[in-house]
């Protein structure tokens, strides 16, 4: 019997106890060793669930008992999360996680430590919500030599600017119905300001390129500019505007990694990703582009992918453990300004040599021919402009 | 040093030895052992070649060699190709494969036999061209049940329904654009019928539903009565006709199979699935909807799906093996014509009580609402009916 412990009951942690227990039967065939949920770490306490009996405050229970061999943090955050998961790995338990912050930030670190103790520290639900994606680039795409990797990561900045296109909604007022719906925090900012996806395509970019990037050394712009008029000028040139993190690596092996909108093409099977999904493209020397779709969060969909992931924490108990990146930072990276795409510009002054595709209010809207942000600087240079994008194909 | 032996030097053996070489770095970092390309077998010579030296034309060459621990077969069909990887099997050595007609047809036999000798026998490659698929249903969905698998499974097909879609070309000269392009063979009946589509589904329902299903066991439509008044008709309700293979599995656990033009609705992303580009949709009931797109086809793609699987026989060389089916059949089938939906007509008589949304050259199109296909046999009983496709959402 494998004891399994989860800290913090919140909806992911909820959602684990819950396929844990109605998928049992799947589960016990799928790993050598029946599972037990065990404990379940919370500071709240929650008379009347089917789990109550599991409930413990105090985490050295769950450190101290040789039966646990799997943690499941989904507290969140880089607090007593990334205490009780260093404490857990070093005790030799493998842990579990959809905390993409902690993962981003101390993954590194953390992957060591699991990786002297011969424990597993995986993280699948930490992008994509429960589309299988860190599996199927670690195991999938091996004989591959992945160039690029980019995708929809964050639900709630789709959402929004699924309205803004669909139903012509401004930003504010689709803002509004997300926080209605759930969708978006009160607090909306690490949506809407792109730092969620930063996160998660840190994650996705460590794992294509083999070093750690971390989402303080990367450039990230959110949705907050965009308007009713930019979603118009997309539309007149068959394009739909999405957030899209990206990551990307060059013939030397430096690796550029930022979040932007983009202007994408219709043929770009990206822009079809609607509402809260999430759609991610790995593009690799002998595959070409594969992209995997799906719901980036909620409840049980993201509880899947963090029970797969104890699945195969069971099954690999004992065996040697690989390092799925090591050191990285700046030293890696590239400048993301560097790259090279066609452009989107909106201003209020005139651009001469440019395609003007539109124009309202006293603006108008461009695109330009490939070239990178630099030689766009030289082309918006001394002009007052709005907002400009990249366009993807 | 693990040796490995390519089968049939066509497009994808000669693909899988290309990838081999030039991502030989990425695929050291991936394995415990070094993989060296031994034995090419194929009755063809190939004078020149970069690989001419491991050319041999005698498989006991291959059998008896004990450093071959992984067998390539890409000669396809159920003749040779049947008889060497039993062989190789027999003899302990894994096997790798991209032929689906193999897979769908003696899978349960050659896997009794490769779990016998502790071997794997893995075919990630047989369907989705390179889109990883197989492994990401048997490792990443784990702790889901899954209800149901469809999806657009054949390229050549989806090129030419996008091409009347897309440019208004009737059937045959959409099938003559695609042979041009290498895309439709000559005698193109195993693609168009459906056959190839039909192999396909076999296979992604055995492995969700843990059942052989045999392509004999079900129906398979193909797309030859699809005419550009059916694509009309199908956009007017915002639809896109798209060749289906689907399993589902109902709540008795018994499993419906088969593949059929159907009409899907633009928001469900399937639609978008354009070209020779595959997409496979798996329903699990933890996850919800997830799907995988990509490439179906070709060379460097195919070896890329293939050349994953020799990491991973690699890797688990010496390792307890489990079945990822048990036996199949048509007692764990039931009929397909009991799934509901809504379904298309297309007729030259008038059927009252539908929604008409169409009509031409003395035939109306009709829609109906959800029901079986018995039920849909008794509104057309005695009337004459061109085709009816199932809708899907």
């Amino acid at each position: 019997m494998i004891g399994v412990a989860i800290l913090g009951f919140g909806v992911v942690g909820s959602g684990v106890a819950e396929v844990l227990t109605i998928n049992s039967d799947k589960i016990t065939q799928s790993t050598s060793s029946e599972i037990s949920l065990k404990y379940i770490l919370d500071v709240r306490t929650f008379p009347g669930s089917p789990f109550e009996k599991l409930m413990v405050s105090d985490f050295s229970v769950i450190e101290a008992d040789p039966e646990v061999k799997v943690v499941v943090e989904t507290i969140g955050g880089t607090g007593v999360a990334y205490e009780f998961t260093k404490r857990a790995l070093a005790a030799g338990k493998s842990v579990v996680t959809s905390n993409k912050e902690l993962v981003s930030t101390r993954g590194l670190e953390l992957l060591k430590i699991a990786f002297e103790n011969n424990a597993s520290y995986m993280f699948e639900a930490s992008v994509g919500g429960g589309i299988p994606i860190i599996r199927p680039i670690k195991q999938c795409l091996t004989a591959d030599k992945i160039c690029e990797v980019y995708g929809i990561l964050n639900g709630t900045t789709n959402y929004i600017l699924t309205e803004m296109i669909k139903n012509g909604k401004a930003f504010d007022e689709a803002l509004k119905c997300a926080q209605k719906l759930g969708y978006a925090e009160k607090n909306p900012a690490a949506d809407v300001d792109g730092i969620d996806a930063g996160r998660k395509i840190c994650i996705l970019s460590s794992l294509c390129f083999g070093r750690h990037i971390y989402p303080d050394d990367i450039e990230t712009y959110g949705i907050g500019s965009i308007t009713t008029a930019d979603i118009k000028y997309a539309d007149a040139i068959k394009c739909k505007i999405k957030l899209v993190g990206r990551g990307i690596r060059n013939e030397e092996d430096k690796i550029a990694v930022y979040v932007a909108p983009h202007l994408i093409e219709e043929g770009n099977l990206l822009s079809s990703v609607e509402g809260v999904m999430n759609g991610i493209v790995v593009r690799g020397n002998a595959i070409g582009n594969v992209m995997f779709y799906g719901p980036g969060a909620g409840k049980l969909p993201t509880a899947s992918a963090v029970s797969a992931d104890i699945v195969d924490c069971v099954n690999k108990l004992g065996e040697p453990k690989s390092m799925p990146w090591t050191d990285g930072g700046k030293d890696v990276m590239f400048d993301s300004k560097m790259l090279v795409s066609r452009w989107y510009v909106r201003t209020p002054d005139t651009l001469d040599g440019l395609v003007r595709i539109g124009g309202d209010d006293g603006e108008n809207a461009y695109i330009t021919d490939a070239m990178s942000e630099y030689d766009l600087f030289d082309i918006i240079k001394g002009k007052t402009v709005s907002v400009y994008y990249r366009i993807l194909s």
